[in-house]
This record gives structure tokens, C-alpha cells and sequence, in this order.
């Protein structure tokens, strides 16, 4: 079934959210869900729910509600669950081999098939099966070991060059943990997880609630 | 000055871009930024940079822009980058030392006064000045400590409850690293860092852009 496109992020997220709630769903064998009770997990509201999933095609049946199954099954297919990403993985300190160990990331098709740094002391040093190699050898290894993302957990002055190196080594997926904005050509798709900008959100939220006291 | 309520969520990541651009000209001794320039930096479009600012007061001259050092200084206000947090980090695995030790952390004003963990072999262990201390303490550490922050590094399963314990103990933020939606009281602020959301947005776009060759 073809898939339209321009899908808002937003919409994107709350997939996800639905997922995870048919996922407790299944752990609990319930078998159908309704789109109010898929809101209230999803923190949202039916009509949301119908509409968003009304972006990728028909489903469930009006007063029966959606199978747990089959609806989990179509987002996983929606969210390309179903495939396995060959991931190149750039910085080895604390948030790379955070991630490295992240158990969700095997079990969603994650498979990290390179660890990249530029100290010589990690230079070298074996993570499970994997060798930490010299980032020198970023082109090398996108192409040799046919990377799809590349995650750059590297300090913010390193990020741009890394993501340019990896687009021209044909990267199209970037998940980028360095608090800096990334200039990369329209066909390339970045992910960010920027912790500072969580932080400052946050505060900004403390210091709002304080001054209405 | 009187900040307008309901600042949208995007805005308030936006002007956390604008200041660090505006960070990076103050290190470059630039004395005056334009909007266009901004919003260059920003990702965003001129209109947008003065919209944004528009809903925190007057800002910049027109046909001289802004100045560098007045407009930072303004931005590090309305985000509460100039207060000092108190943070209350409950979950000292991997990704808990990886912001123990988040230089940006401490820069920004944020001070883990109390680290805790449900593990036996962690518990009595020193994080620099801070003894890691048993999750059963979380209400004490918070009322005697005077935690403002609550931060989960922790499983999803256990993080509802602790939540619950925090916000009766008092607290007003939660970041939330744990990939569940919380539950909280409408005036108790969460900030989610979802790795989850953002591998399966990455890996939507990637199926998308797959399936579009």
C-alpha cells in the first residue's frame, strides 16, 4: 500500500506512542482496543488517533474497534521495525557505549556493525564483537560494511564535518547527539537528541512556575 | 518584565538555538547580529527570530539589529540559565554517569546534590562528592536536599511510581529518561529524552525515503 508523504512529526511520534500502548496491550493478550482507549495511553484524543493513522490507510471497524495484533503489526511496518539498520557508530565515550548496550536497539533491527573514535587510547579496544577503529576510517567503513545511519555521539566542534564525511560516503540517516544543528543536503534525514535543549526547556518550564507563585 | 503564558514548546527550542548562536558570535567578539543572520543560524526564517522574541518584550533596533551580548543575556534569563537547579538523579547506570559527567550540565547551573540507585553493589559507592544512595531515600533526598529536579535514568517499569513519589515529595520537573509517558498533576513539568522516538523516526524516514527510489 503506498504511504503518503510529508507525514508531520508529530503524527510520526504519536505512531509511536500508539505502538508502545498496543505492545502492553498484546503483553496483557488483549485482543481488540478502541481509539479512545489508544488516546488515553497515546495521551491524546480519539479523533487524533483516527486521524493520524488515517495517513497510511483503513483500519479497524466502526464499533468493534482495531486489533491489537494487527494494528501493532502495521506500525511496526509503518516505522520500518520489521527491517534491520546497519549502524555506524561515531564516539565511543559515555553516551556511545550507553547506546551500544541499549537493549532496544538490537531487538528494533539495530545492529551496530562499526564503533569509530579518534583516541588512540579506545583506538583499538574490543566492544563484544566490535573493534574500535580510527575515525579516519569513517568513508571506509560506510562503504565496506554498507552502513544506513550513522549516530554520531561526538563533542559539538567534531559534528559537521563528520555528518559531511558520512553524507558523501552516501549516509542518509543521521541520529546526532552533539548539541549542534547540522547543515546537510534535503535528501538526508537528521534525528536529533539534544540534551541541552531538554534541559533548557526545562528550566524555562521552573522558572515560568516560579514566578506565578 | 511580565513573560506572556504559553509560550508554544517549538518556540522555546528555537530561542535555545538563537542563544547559542548568539554564543558562538560572543566568542567570535561579534557586537551586533541581524534577524536574517539569526535565523540562518537558527534554521528558521527572519520573521520567525522576530516573532519568537516578540513574545518576550521589545527587542533590537530597526535597521541596526540586535546587540549580541544585550540579546544573550536576555536569553539566558527568560530559560532560567542564570538560577541554580538542584537535581535529584534517580538511576546511576550508563546513561545516569553520562550526565553526571555532562560538562554542560554544571555550566548551565544544574547541581546533582543526591545520586540513587535500587542496586546493592551501587549503593555506598562515591560519584566524586556524592555517595550513591538507595532509591528508598528518594523523599528524603528530596525534602532535605531541597531537590527542584527530579531526573529518571531508569527502567521504564520503575519509572511511574518514582515519579509519584517525587512529584508528593514535592517536585515541580521530571526529566524523564525512560521510554514511558508519565502521569503527573497538570502543574508538574515533564521533559521527555526518548531515544525510542527518535531511532523510530529515523528509521520511518529511512523506510520512506527507501521506498521513494
Amino acid at each position: 500500500m503506498p504511504v503518503t508523504r510529508h507525514i508531520p512529526e508529530s503524527t510520526i511520534r504519536r505512531i509511536s506512542h500508539y505502538l508502545r500502548a498496543l505492545e502492553i496491550l498484546e503483553s496483557q493478550e488483549a485482543t481488540t482496543v478502541s481509539s479512545e482507549e489508544l488516546a488515553q495511553r497515546g495521551g491524546t484524543t480519539a479523533a487524533q488517533v483516527r486521524k493520524d493513522l488515517s495517513h497510511f490507510g483503513s483500519f479497524g471497524k466502526r464499533g468493534l474497534g482495531y486489533s491489537v495484533a494487527e494494528l501493532a503489526d502495521r506500525l511496526r511496518d509503518i516505522l520500518g521495525l520489521k527491517c534491520r539498520w546497519r549502524v555506524v557508530l561515531v564516539g565511543a565515550g559515555r553516551i556511545g557505549s550507553a547506546l551500544f548496550e541499549y537493549p532496544y536497539f538490537v531487538q528494533r533491527g539495530y545492529d551496530c556493525v562499526a564503533v569509530l573514535d579518534s583516541d588512540p587510547e579506545k583506538i583499538g579496544m574490543s566492544w563484544g564483537p566490535v573493534r574500535i577503529r580510527p575515525v579516519e576510517e569513517l568513508e571506509l567503513v560506510i562503504s565496506s560494511l554498507k552502513g544506513d545511519i550513522v549516530i554520531l555521539a561526538v563533542p559539538p566542534e567534531a559534528a559537521q564535518d563528520l555528518a559531511d564525511r558520512a553524507v558523501e560516503a552516501g549516509v542518509r540517516a543521521i541520529l546526532n547527539f552533539a548539541p549542534v544543528q547540522l547543515r546537510v543536503p534535503a535528501e538526508v534525514h537528521v534525528t536529533y537528541v539534544n540534551l541541552v535543549l531538554e534541559l533548557e526547556a526545562l528550566s524555562f518550564a521552573i522558572t515560568q512556575a516560579g514566578s506565578r507563585t
